[in-house]
């Protein structure tokens, strides 16, 4: 059988097994969802053997200590994923939720619902807890799950989705949950071609990934994720508040999408406050490549424009002065990737001009872009960062799986 | 310069154009909408003019009469299109709207806000009223159009965007309002190409227009009306409500996306129903397309597996008897385009499963399948059906030609 029927195999008995699931109760998928952290733990010794063989594979491979790192499994992360998935089940189920509703004139009752999608494909990296977190969220949502995760943690993935299957089969079918075959570029192709097989793709991980998703899928695609996120210190801006922002959107966590990559200045008090940001970012160890402003501080790298179109995820940002806040404006129009983009300022105007018209999934005023996240955003559990217009926008949760039908109930009403 | 590069810059500057609609607030915009239905009224005899250029050579080329219905304006017609714009403006501006909002518990605001997409393409046929329409609902969500009509309706919409940019052009860039340059399919692939020119393209039109739009298109497209809708007549329907509804969703209009194309019948009601109905439906001039139980009346035509997928869009209706409900729903589930279906029961358990289990984008329970429209849902104004999951399903008022932002707010909150 070809790679592409294989996968189309798997994605018919995602249907058949998502129609089921579509039905399932919240009772149901909650005790599915207990059942697959107690199983996770219970097999712990399983999953971690196996993911010890990718990861000697990596290590022979060559493979960067970072993306090992992502890739290595320990009791403390299995825990973790075990505990995402009760999470998960500690939420509210979306499915069902009467979004608006209400008597039309003529006395037909309108309902607007939320249903699953039916079945979704992710095609994400070498981060195994991917294959927990996503295989809860989309079965608490309603929909039957197709995974498709780097072949460097191929084993991992095999075991973990294994024992969730198991876990899932004592009330649901085990078909909710499947890894797509095969492990050549060959399957992701299969899975971004097979529309009306599957309803949605989200892919998660680099820039590179998700734009190859984006350009050869048929499948709709909720693209997720990258950020090339903007700080902007405003003319009245507080800066010592200004400071610990700009410090905590670049190196509370460097390695995600929203962590900043450029700082705008404000030329007012480019003065006062380029002596302080250049320092305190020096000694937590960052990189500054700046304009002609910047470089005039020791250690400061010129900048080019490679450096405002990167999306570092790493100890470096890019730095500049603008004259105004139109010049911000256009800065970041240019070059910010519309994730999160942050003013720091008291200046109620500025803020509300800020706000209007940088176009990008959250908009912050006198905060981190650190907190552009599911969890900060309260919404429990998040599937990704989504940084498209279509559909939804800024941290998923579990409403944004799910797509909605109307129902129509009257008592022969025709036209 | 190429087609190409003529489509990217109107898409270019419809950006620009965009971004100041998109700051627009709702009385400049509303004031745009009344300019644009005075001028159509005043500049009548402009438009048909054109208009009469366009349905010439449409008889000279051969086109078949229900085409040329569709491409002709009339005063009336244009008093129609008028009135439409007007209707928008009374509408609410979704631009702005709070979808959530809260204080997280850090004392962070968070709000949820609807913004325009940016740059919207509609693709579609040879009904110039489409141009009017689309640019009034684009204009009050704050959305730049380009739009790409047939070219078999060149003529006229020349002339109505002509009319309609001059009137915006008081208040608003006239570039909000374009016409896409060239009238060969090398335009509309353009357009299908112009990924982060082109936020949204909207086809509308029928199944080959639409399946080649998604197919080929790497800009986000909303699919909009195909409707391959059925009534199915439940063992414990009212037979005299099944048989108005099943006439009204058949003949009230024959040639739109709501009208049924398939009649379902439970065995147990068949004898009693099926003379009624084959009756009813050829005394209003259907041909009935039936299995062997239907075939048993005179007139019926022998069904085939092409009826079941048909949309017929005519005087013709597929008509089967099943011997339950979950036969009734395995016929919906593979032959259903996911449009509107309907069940007459006057049974709750019935009516429960099929509104569970038929996943479509609207599902009646004793209703017409007309009544899947924007206005009857009272939206006020619609530009499509979406039969997609994603973003947006069934009828698309103002709110769904909208993305969102999130806004948050702080007083220097750090992670």
């Amino acid at each position: 059988m070809s790679t592409t029927e294989d996968v189309i195999g798997v994605a018919r008995r995602a249907r058949v097994a998502g129609r089921e699931l579509a039905l399932a109760n919240r009772a149901t998928k909650d005790a599915a969802l207990q059942a697959m952290a107690a199983a996770l733990l219970e097999r712990e010794a399983e999953v971690l053997g196996a993911n010890a063989d990718d990861v000697q594979r990596a290590e022979h491979g060559g493979v960067p200590t970072n993306i090992i790192d992502r890739l290595r499994l320990t009791p403390d992360r299995i825990a973790g994923m075990a505990q995402g998935l009760r999470d998960v089940a500690g939420l509210p189920d979306p499915v069902g939720e009467v979004v608006r509703g209400g008597v039309l004139a003529n006395g037909l009752e309108l309902r607007q619902v939320r249903v699953p999608f039916g079945v979704v494909g992710m095609i994400y990296e070498a981060r195994p807890n991917v294959t927990a977190d996503a295989a809860g969220i989309c079965l608490k949502s309603g929909n039957a799950v197709l995974l498709r995760g780097s072949s460097s943690a191929r084993s991992s993935n095999v075991a973990i989705v294994d024992v969730l299957r198991d876990a899932v089969s004592a009330g649901l079918p085990a078909d909710v949950v499947q890894l797509v075959p095969g492990d050549t570029h060959e399957s992701v192709k299969a899975l971004m071609r097979a529309r009306g097989h599957v309803d949605v793709l989200i892919p998660r991980g680099g820039a590179g990934l998700i734009r190859s998703v984006v350009e050869e899928s048929t499948v709709p695609v909720i693209e997720t994720g990258v950020g090339n996120c903007h700080v902007y210190v405003d003319a009245a801006a507080d800066l010592d508040r200004a400071l610990a922002i700009v410090l905590n959107s670049k190196t509370h966590r460097t390695s995600v999408c929203n962590a900043a990559e450029s700082l705008l200045v404000h030329e007012t008090v480019a003065e006062a406050f380029l002596p302080r940001v250049v320092a305190a970012l020096q000694e937590a160890g960052v990189t500054v490549h700046g304009d002609e402003s910047f470089t005039a501080y020791d250690g400061v790298l010129p900048a080019t424009d490679d450096d405002w179109a990167t999306e570092y995820l790493s100890l470096d940002i890019a730095a500049r002065v603008v004259p105004d806040l139109d010049t911000a404006l256009d800065h970041i129009r240019r070059w910010s990737s519309q994730h999160s983009d942050a003013i720091v300022t008291e200046d109620q105007a500025a803020a509300r001009r800020f706000v209007a018209e940088v176009d990008s999934a959250a908009v912050l005023v006198n905060a981190s872009t650190r907190f552009t996240d599911g969890s900060e955003f309260g919404f429990g559990a998040e599937i990704g960062i989504s940084t498209q217009k279509l559909h939804a926008r800024g941290p998923m949760g579990l409403p944004e799986m799910t797509s909605t039908k109307y129902v129509v109930v009257g008592d022969g009403h025709v036209r």
